[in-house]
């Protein structure tokens, strides 16, 4: 069988009933981490720009979007939980393909479920399948694929989107052959929009898209047969180097959802240890007042990537690991809060981000890790070492840290004890009857 | 400056009143040739599927369809025309990429100009430039780009609407480098698609990608600055070998719309040949009636992909040159008619099909060429040779032919009276003061 009619099978005739409980667990974590990051990217510009620009041509507005008060189609309401679920880069990540693998799918299933009744076993299962499409598509062409300058969350994201919506609509096996050569076809995403809004508009693009694309499947409009591993299909054209077997390996005994990872600051991944480390200091009790000077031992890299100072924007503050250490040192949290304007000029966290220093001098500190060392103003020093950063596969964010995750980015756009109550529906929307009241409550009054 | 910046920079400047007097009237014949194919194929099965799945998440219905009755959204009814007017493959190339030029733009405008007031010089002006942004791309990147599996009328296609909604809707440089890099970053179009519906779609999604990627554009929506030539932009990942010259070579002098043609027959390329051998046979008073049989001389690559005998059905027909040669022979013509089933099936064509052998047994023969041996009841021979078969840039379809193409088509979807009307308002679309009259036209009532 080819490999786009056994991924097809599998998508068709999976059960819930034999997904073991560690893998739907990590779904509702996952979820969970991706509807904070909507709800906190749902006020940013690209997602206003996008809105306004696609407002004219919305059809008749069935569709809610995580945030926002507007409604829309359900295509084009997918869009928009797709850009801005990604547009802080805070989403989930599966190191093993580097995809952003929630939003293309989640952003198309939460679009589907405000417009149809949808129970949270569905959802859940949908969800599951569509991760599970695109992190084994995505497998099987990394690294080359994404060597070459793709953006991998937009192009396996798109089938991803396809085989969750072609779930839930019921697609037969050869419909959802359909679906997947009819995601393939529109595969795209160049990492050259790296910097710009362009990297958020892909995982929006692509649950869009493969929401369509199961649509039109579900109609009878044809694809062809092996869009994965056709002599022109998506393997064989995007990537220099495939390997087909990975679509197919261990289905129902391997789920990629067991390698995601969270991350727990929403800048550059190569500050996390340094914030991890300071926060714990601050949870340790030490005084950001009595703080003298820092200094951080960091990989070069950091220096390289992060090393800016002498900053005044928020924007900034992404770019900055004195920033990152000091919002961590004085606030003990590094959320979206930490990086807006307001916080780079909050005269605590810029005497101590101005009291730090980086370098990269020890060469036994790795990406994962960092030394910080803090001089009190009485003299004393306290020192902390860290190997594995927090959001790493070594070294998960807890549920608990999720929690807090979520309510930092929900309170931008939600009162606090609706963020509270969205959150808790989200950790049991596996058992909800319907999807419809969780996604009340997270759209705004 | 930047190959996406010089690009664009000429896509805003240009003026229509340097465009030679031979490209507009190529850009009117290009025009004539779209109009006749997307009414051709607006009745088609393709575009039924994508109509009935889109109709639910239109907005307002502001825009037409050509040779529909339901009306959309501008950027629905861009994918709908894209789609009718590539279904039958009757459409336009250009040979020097294999593009299919003027479906993905002139989708695009069509819609846009069916919701706004266009008028005829503005959007010749901007049929030209799309024209020639998605050429220039497209040469820059083939043959390696189409060989690798591109369907580059895809892929250029979305560059091309972009720039020309672009044009109309009044980017400035940066707005159109924005489109630019809007439209490379949704660049996609499978060749594995090809023999399905997803063919189809290709030109009717870059239409509707590349017009939305210029209205988020104008909006304000970034994209990558180097969309074209950046590390990660779109010749360097789509393509393995690209000249990016050609991009910016000979702006405002050289005009791809001079190296455009136009097929007369909606079937296989390589049929073409013999069936406009039988065809000047016809004209020239052979009566079908007193043909005993008939030997084709053609290229090998003739039987490989049309050697079919046989045939009951008319898509069958399109792959049969003794089906082509018969209804050259019988009928004197071969448009979308000669290709039903009843065309197949009538029993003066199925006659002399039957009585139609090709071969491939003349060395002299070229994929350009035939010879045509026409035996009579009476014994008497009559034979026919052709170098250059009617289409290609060594032989263009005269305007006239392109007439009898066009109501061939046309009057698939409106009264004869009524086609006649739309040819004439087509052929002088270039001093319309505004676009609607023709487009009220071209919709049956």
């Amino acid at each position: 069988m080819s490999e786009t009619r056994a991924l097809a099978d599998y998508l068709v005739s999976a059960r819930l009933e034999d997904v073991p409980a560690d893998v739907r667990h990590e779904a509702l974590r996952a979820l969970v981490n991706y509807v904070g990051c909507a709800l906190g990217g749902a006020p940013e510009a690209a997602v206003d720009i996008a809105v306004r620009t696609f407002a004219p041509f919305s059809g008749p507005a069935t569709a809610a979007v995580l945030g926002r008060r507007e409604r829309f189609d359900p295509l084009n309401a997918a869009l928009f939980n797709g850009i801005s679920s990604h547009v802080h880069d805070y989403d989930d990540t599966t190191p093993k393909n580097y995809i952003h693998p929630t939003s293309p799918v989640a952003s198309a299933l939460f679009a589907y479920a405000s417009a149809n009744a949808v129970s949270g076993p569905d959802f859940v299962h949908a969800f599951i399948l569509g991760f599970e499409a695109e992190s084994r598509i995505g497998d099987a062409v990394y690294p080359s694929h994404y060597d070459i300058g793709w953006h991998i969350t937009g192009t396996a994201g798109v089938f991803g989107a396809a085989a969750a919506i072609g779930r839930l609509v019921g697609l037969d096996v050869q419909q959802m052959v359909w679906a997947l050569g009819l995601a393939g076809t529109q595969a795209a995403g160049l990492r050259e929009m790296f910097g710009s809004m362009g990297k958020a508009f892909h995982p929006g693009a692509a649950a869009r898209n493969g929401y369509a694309a199961a649509l039109l499947a579900k109609e009878g409009f044809t694809s062809g047969e092996y869009g994965l591993e056709g002599p022109r299909g998506f393997a064989a054209v995007q990537s220099a180097k495939y390997d087909l077997s990975k679509i197919t390996a261990g289905f129902g005994r391997d789920y990629s959802l067991r390698a995601n990872t969270y991350k727990p600051f929403p800048c550059g991944i190569v500050n996390h240890p340094a914030i991890d480390a300071c926060i714990q200091l601050h949870e340790e009790g030490l005084n950001p007042a009595d703080i003298a000077s820092v200094r951080l031992s960091v990989a070069p890299l950091v220096m390289d990537l992060c090393g800016k100072t002498g900053i005044t924007l928020g924007l900034q503050g992404k770019f900055s690991v004195v920033h990152g250490a000091a919002v961590g040192l004085v606030r003990g949290k590094a959320g979206l809060v930490e990086y807006t304007d307001e916080a780079v000029n909050d005269p605590p966290v810029k005497r101590v981000r101005e009291a730090t220093v980086a370098a990269a001098d020890d060469p036994a500190v790795t990406e994962d890790g960092v030394v910080v060392r803090v001089t009190l103003k009485d003299g004393r020093a306290v020192e902390k070492r860290l190997e594995h950063s927090l959001g790493n596969l070594a070294r998960p964010m807890s549920d608990r840290q999720l929690d807090a995750k979520f309510l930092d980015q929900a309170v931008l756009v939600l009162r606090k004890d609706r963020a509270e109550q969205l959150l808790a529906q989200t950790w049991k929307l596996d058992q909800a009857g319907d999807l419809g009241p969780l996604i009340k409550t997270a759209v705004p009054d």
